[in-house]
């Protein structure tokens, strides 16, 4: 049997014009930017008048612990948003845009996979609407002038050896993460050594993420810490007069872009912060706008639950005042498999005994939701080999924790197959159980918020931290950033720090290798383990295989 | 009296729907893709579709060596395209992007200015379409795929001291023009020296502007020499399989832009390469195309005559099989006196004599382009300060040219400035005299195109150039590129390569430095004196200035 790629399927999409799509949330079409005939931003002026309205319900979408096996979290976002429509329901997706670097690596797709897709997926998957580009020319900017100010006198006695904003493209391109720049004499300044990161990573981008509007955007622009001085004081980007600029810089990007899913329903994509050193979801501006134009909207968080769900609740709901009504955890049996020690080779075969043991991992996540005071249902994202067993076996354990798990095939039949999930969603939201509150209250001390998320959240006895990290959180709370919410930085993979931990792991600690203020996100970055802020092309990039065909369609997004 | 700013000016413009704008030249709206309500791109299948149809004539607008006085030459072609269209001409304006580096350091408008604009401004000096950005991501891939080729192995056996492709940004930033990347380690790649440009240096920019199409591109985008052997054989794009993906990356981007003038009359916005280390004019593309579309097409080439119009008619009409009709020198009575030795402070006061002594300049540049076979005509950019006497002046020293002067107000007045010049200037392409060809034919010795440029262009009496250079320009006529034309970079504020000898100077040699192959876009450039291929910010960039203000418009760019 031949399947056809994503790409194959997304070029036959039957897209209709953005406006009839804008149309469906009551967006008159003079508010709708075009982009091309089929990708649309929303004008300011309508997102500041639909604020009175009521909000719909929020729904969000998250996974277990990610395995090479593949969940299909956005896949299932896609396809669920289509089945709230298909029952009738008017629902709305929020999700992220994807970065190119990537892209040229190792995948493509950041827009769901199979039936269940966002199109335009080319242009999703490369420029879109320029939004990234906005950003890395905002960061840069600051970057220009931070030495161009130390080139010019350094007024404000910057320390050349503490300057902490480095610069950033939208590339996997390991050769910038560690450089010497201004070599060749006098003109071109001071040497010193940096780097750059991926544009995702960059803060500016969680920025943009986390904005109430232009007027916020400014204000945490004007926030960001660029360096220190000798004496340790630090040098923000208004000091350096980047924060109108770099405001001006990003006024298109900080509307919602609006595209269409393969069944014509809407769909806003819209920014997309690093799930590690960020906080990995989509802009708060998309999501709160969508809330006030659908009554569902379905939206979804970076990695799995212990990363994204987390982040999202602590920090995006906190921060935006926003609450989920529900959660959908995606599992699949194969990734149930690899937690139950299964290798990727051996997927094809049935093996019902490591799917039960493969199944701690998703009921942690499942017990670990249902802390935030949200009802949970678990989607289970069907592959061609899962069996009928193994099916059974994951949902008999879902059951066990006091939840439901759905079998949903939007991957092969698009709404058809999450019917049954959108009207589980919508059954457990009218029940009205949802009572959200973060696992932490702001006014902890910040030490406190980490040994929080670590213990209720990863099940780890501890957190083990010098005492240089300790008493840079106190002074961080003395000089008034203790308020703020954690952003934790660790592998994906497993609930601990070691990527080849997975299933449920107990009797652990978290070392928390070292912390960063980002004050103009307003979070506190704990870095545990190894976190990569710019990747690398792999041996064979999937660029090699990436070109127009005949017809001059594009080949090799995948 | 308070003059008001161009950005003043532009906000209170009345545009019209871009459909609009494409409807006066045939365009249907389904053949525009639209980048928010007033700009938009032409679709390739358009583009294709009206090959067959017969050019209309070609108008180029050069200018006099550039003094820190101005002179208008972008003001003069929106001005000469709303004067043809004033007096019942279908006309059209094809110019260049504008680059969003110098936006942040010491200018804004590249969009002409007073009454003589293009619109909207804003966006032109900030993302526009995303032109620059495409390019910028296309040259970076190519540059990350360089790295990661040698990374994993090496299998072409680059020599790391002679990989030539650098990467770039769209910013004054000269921290990264020298610095050493690839530190830190294993995991990092192999340490080495480079360093970015500003996007608008990158041969991408170049090769965007040159190719007639999509496979031309990819073609051109192949023959990029991005490193040689040990033993000094090429490497190529094409060996890099980096030419799909920038081809693919670059497929929006090499479609014209169009947008409209103050006066709603169709301009056409696309590319923007370097003047000095390339040919400074806008796309082959947009040239054809709007030459298929409209009767009457204005274009304009960076820096003066000596470099702009030579790179025009000896580049791109050569390249483009297109010819010009007739040529607007632009020149203004305060830089004739800055020409006779004036200093700028003493701009004000009236100085028939320098103005006289001045007018030696204008006089070699209408000599040079006569040579090409195309009759000129002198636009008299007017500014308030300038006299009777003075403009009378410049009149009568063009008349003794055996050309005439036509003063221009079109940046107080709009098209009612410019009715003058465009009649004068459909009178001589009436009178049919172009009869162009380029001055070297391409089977010259490419040490002898240099000479021939430098002997009757600039009027030097010959040029210097180590042996190692001429060996150099042996070889490569033995590798098959001695067919190529020659990109001259020199400074534009001088006949010489001193930037102070205004005028018309004689009895100076031009040195050549060094000469590089642009093997993609297709040229052989010679560098004669010091050029920049990064430019820094100022002492107080204009970014500090540039925010949006209470009504959320933009302040600061001018």
């Amino acid at each position: 049997m031949a399947f056809k790629t994503d790409i194959e399927i997304a070029r036959e999409a039957t897209k209709r014009p953005i406006q009839e799509i804008g149309g469906k949330l009551g967006i008159p079409s003079e508010d709708l930017l075009p982009y091309g005939h089929d990708k649309a931003k929303l004008s300011q002026s309508f997102i500041d008048g639909v604020q009175g309205r009521r909000n719909g319900k929020l729904i969000l979408v998250t996974a277990i612990n990610p395995t090479p096996a593949g969940e299909g979290k956005t896949t299932t976002t896609v396809g669920l948003g289509d089945g709230l429509n298909r029952i009738g329901k008017n629902a709305a997706i929020c999700i992220r845009e994807a970065s190119l670097g990537p892209c040229f690596g190792m995948k493509g797709g950041a827009a769901g996979g199979g039936y269940a897709q966002v199109v335009p997926m080319e242009e999703m998957n490369l420029h879109f609407t320029g939004d990234f580009h906005a950003i890395t020319s905002a960061h840069n900017l600051l970057s220009a002038m931070i030495d161009n100010h130390i080139y010019w006198g350094n007024a404000l006695e910057i320390d050349q050896r503490r300057v902490v904003w480095r610069r950033v493209l939208d590339m996997n391109d390991r050769a910038l993460r560690d450089m010497v720049t201004s070599l060749g004499g006098v003109a071109n300044g001071f040497p010193r050594q940096t780097g750059f990161d991926i544009t995702v990573a960059s803060e500016v981008m969680a920025i943009l993420c986390l904005a109430t509007g232009l007027d916020d955007l400014q204000k945490r622009l004007g926030d960001i810490i660029v360096a220190y001085t000798r004496d340790r004081k630090p040098i923000y980007a208004r000091d350096i007069k980047a924060d109108g600029a770099m405001t001006v810089l990003l006024k298109d990007a900080m509307q919602p872009n609006l595209v269409q899913t393969l069944e014509n329903n809407p769909a806003f994509v819209h920014g997309g912060p690093f799930a590690n050193i960020a906080h990995g979801c989509n802009s708060v501006i998309a999501t709160t706008t969508a809330l006030k134009l659908a009554d569902y909207v379905v939206t979804e968080a970076g990695f799995g639950a212990d990363l994204g769900a987390e982040k999202f609740m602590n920090i995006k709901c906190r921060k935006a005042g926003i609450a989920p009504d529900a959660v959908v955890i995606v599992a699949t049996v194969r990734a149930m498999k690899m937690n139950g020690g299964v290798a990727k080779a051996d997927l094809g075969a049935e093996n019902v005994a490591a799917v039960e043991a493969g199944c701690a991992n998703l009921g942690r996540h499942i017990g670990n939701v249902k802390s935030f005071g949200v009802p949970v249902v678990v989607a289970i994202n069907h592959f061609a080999g899962d069996t009928e067993a193994e099916v059974q076996a994951v949902q008999s354990y879902v059951a066990t924790q006091g939840s439901e798990a759905v079998l949903c095939k939007h991957w092969a039949e698009g709404s058809a197959g999450t019917e049954a999930l959108a009207r589980k969603v919508v059954d457990i939201i009218d029940e009205g159980g949802a009572d959200f509150a973060p696992i932490y209250p702001d006014d902890m001390p910040l030490f406190e918020k980490i040994e929080t998320i670590a213990t209720a959240i990863y099940h780890a006895d501890g957190v083990v931290a010098d005492a240089r990290i300790r008493d840079q959180l106190t002074a961080w709370e003395e000089a008034g950033y203790g308020h703020l919410p954690v952003c934790m930085a660790k592998t994906q993979y497993s609930f601990t720090t070691d990527p080849g931990a997975r299933g449920a792991p107990t009797g652990f600690t978290i070392p928390v290798r070292e912390v960063r203020l980002s004050a103009g996100a307003g979070f506190i970055v704990a870095i545990c383990g190894e976190i990569m802020t710019m990747p690398g092309l792999p041996r064979v990039p999937s660029a090699e295989a990436i070109m127009l065909n005949e017809a001059g369609d594009i080949e090799g997004l995948f």
